[in-house]
């Protein structure tokens, strides 16, 4: 009697979260140090200190009324005009606090901006590997998602297949750079490609194709000759949804924003449909203190040269035992190729070792698996044996 | 091009909002002082100390990780044990921490719990006045939602026109009690009627009618004489939609949660979807942080008794000067009859008083307005005369 679609999302767990729990057994029998879990996304650098000294602050403030009554559902001014100037910094853009929607966070965005464009026999585009919940917010909106295959040697954009791939119906491109779980970060001329392509389409076509541009990883880039585009500067219908899980720490916070450009094709429709969604899926206004938090702490970033130690560890010593990685740019994962064709035996094979990794089928590529790096450096170092044990089965 | 419906969501302003925005221009022209806003439900009453403390205390407990990281989707473990625990000392229920789903608030509640139940084909009902964004959830989930007039006279539940309303389409009824507009709370024995009504159906049609109860307002009820009944005990099928907007005083933080108790026909299948409703609509989890504040603030209240001396002053002199009000139980509204047969109409002339009121068409019952009286006593005393001059302006 209940929605069947809804309760079958509600039973089936996600492989990253059957692997979590497993984590949690596994680590009740031989001790949590003993296990080697690099299955969840979940950032352990702490959040700038910055965050919660003004969370104390605001808790002193002596006004209940402005710091934990409704905002506007577009966001507090003050924080909405906070993230304009901070980007405007960063990127030479010139944004204004209009051009911003506040969200409970990348994924509350996302479905938000779906569910805003979206009419009957829409298709949406992505990339694989792609997060596999972009298939829940498309196919539950009611449209279709089609997973175009990147270049396998670069995990790029491939060409080829994407202009094969656009049609008629297609109504937006989902983009995820730094991508999870690749760690890839699309290289200026590909955007530059990409826009050229969706611009050359769309008149084709006679209406918009909007690039949905996912960013919770834009600050989390640890090689300093790589910039990651700004792509409303590239391409004017794009929409950009960000989130603070990552550069500030706060996955469970759940903060972030829609950005609508004023160049924006039909801007004021656009921006609206945006709020309407907010209202229809049931978002009054997102966390109203966390929001006055981010007005004080917006561009401030989390330790991230952990992440970096991280990556170059893992990288260099998987590779030197005989793995096939892809180089990440950045995000935090190291997207590997599994030793087998079979990505789920292969991890089978790596649990007798206590190593804990994600199979990437749900990411829309079979044979590789998912290292989250995100985790503390001495258990990395700690698990390089097993990951050198597991290289030496498959001599 | 975007979604037609959603831009139009986005584009019209409620009633509310719009007298909201009105009353800051007007404020900036006479002062803000002068000005009588009734228009908004937003506690004028500080959240409870312990809040903004446990706030303080969480800030300073040096574990990141665990404050603003993921909480699991159906929210923290321990929130969820102290949230079943505050209810079964305060109802004799039995509930337990798996009866659960955190969520971002009552819309957010609401929404989800509607999304989980709908199938094609399927209708809700819900009584006059009512909170106007139920229309909005309900019809954006692709349901049709048929309002049943109550009794003018009372503003309880017509039974007759709720007969004759439900049909075997029906999948839910939503009640909300303290109602907002009208601060009526539903009596034991008409939830005892109810329930058999929505049993003999569900009998008769093969298949259980949901009862969701919208109870943001349980807490604010101001006769010692008066309980809310609570309605798991008294209907199986029953979904609690809680919120802390208004017991805590935290309408901007979004904290709530979705109550499915194990009497719940198909629980496994009814919390399930509720789960995947949940992630379809792309609430990762409700904000970390305030989960751990509800852990040790659930059951608080802030100061009601401010409410409460607002509603006696506002209710003895309004009958006084001869306006007809229902007499309101509970929730922070005092909902009157206009003076003339367009609501609209008389909020204009209130106007000309400063007085800001809210015309109930869009709950449902036109000739009717909400005056929220969640502000401070010393307002209401100063907007006593307006009040008088606009009733004799009717004489």
């Amino acid at each position: 009697m209940v929605s069947e679609k809804m309760a079958g999302l509600g039973k089936v767990r996600s492989v990253i979260r059957e692997i979590f729990e497993y984590s949690k057994v596994r680590g009740a029998e031989i001790g949590p140090e003993n296990v080697f879990d690099f299955s969840i996304g979940n950032p352990n650098v702490p959040a700038p200190a910055a965050v919660n000294e003004t969370i104390k602050e605001l808790a002193d403030c002596g006004n209940d009324y402005w710091l934990h009554g409704y905002t506007s559902a577009q966001g507090d001014m003050e924080t909405r005009q906070a993230i304009a100037e901070n980007l405007n910094a960063r990127f030479g853009t010139n944004f204004h606090k209009d051009n911003f929607y506040i969200t409970c966070g990348a994924a509350a965005s996302l479905k938000i901006c779906i569910t805003a464009l979206f009419n009957e026999g829409d298709e949406f585009i992505t990339f694989t590997p792609f997060f596999p919940e972009y298939r829940v917010f498309v196919e539950t909106a009611g449209a279709v998602l089609h997973a175009v295959e990147s270049d396998p040697a670069t995990f790029q954009i491939d060409f080829d297949k994407l202009a094969a791939a656009i049609n008629p119906n297609t109504k937006g491109i989902i983009v995820n750079s730094p991508n999870n779980p690749s760690g890839v970060v699309i290289r200026e001329e590909a955007v530059e490609k990409l826009a050229a392509l969706l611009n050359e389409k769309a008149l084709e076509y006679g209406h918009p194709i909007y690039l949905i541009a996912d960013e919770p990883y834009r600050e989390l880039v640890y090689d300093d000759s790589l910039t990651v585009p700004y792509l409303t500067k590239y391409y004017n219908n794009t929409l950009v949804c960000y989130s603070y899980s990552k550069s500030l720490s706060l996955p469970g916070e759940r903060i972030g924003y829609i950005l609508v450009p004023d160049e924006m094709e039909d801007f004021g429709d656009v921006y609206a449909a945006v709020c309407g969604a907010g209202r229809a899926l049931g978002y009054v206004c997102a966390p109203s203190m966390m929001q006055h938090v981010i007005a004080k702490c917006t561009g401030m970033v989390s330790d991230l040269s952990i992440y970096k130690k991280n990556r170059d560890l893992l990288y260099n010593a998987l590779t030197e035992y005989g793995f096939t990685c892809v180089y990440p740019d950045g995000a935090f994962y190291l997207f590997m190729k599994a030793m087998e064709e079979d990505a789920g035996a292969f991890c089978e094979k790596a649990k007798k070792h206590e190593l804990l990794l994600v199979p990437a089928d749900s990411f829309g590529t079979p044979g590789y698996v998912r290292i989250a790096y995100c985790v503390q450096t001495e258990m990395i170092e700690k698990a390089l044996p097993a990951f050198r044990a597991l290289a030496e089965e498959y001599r």
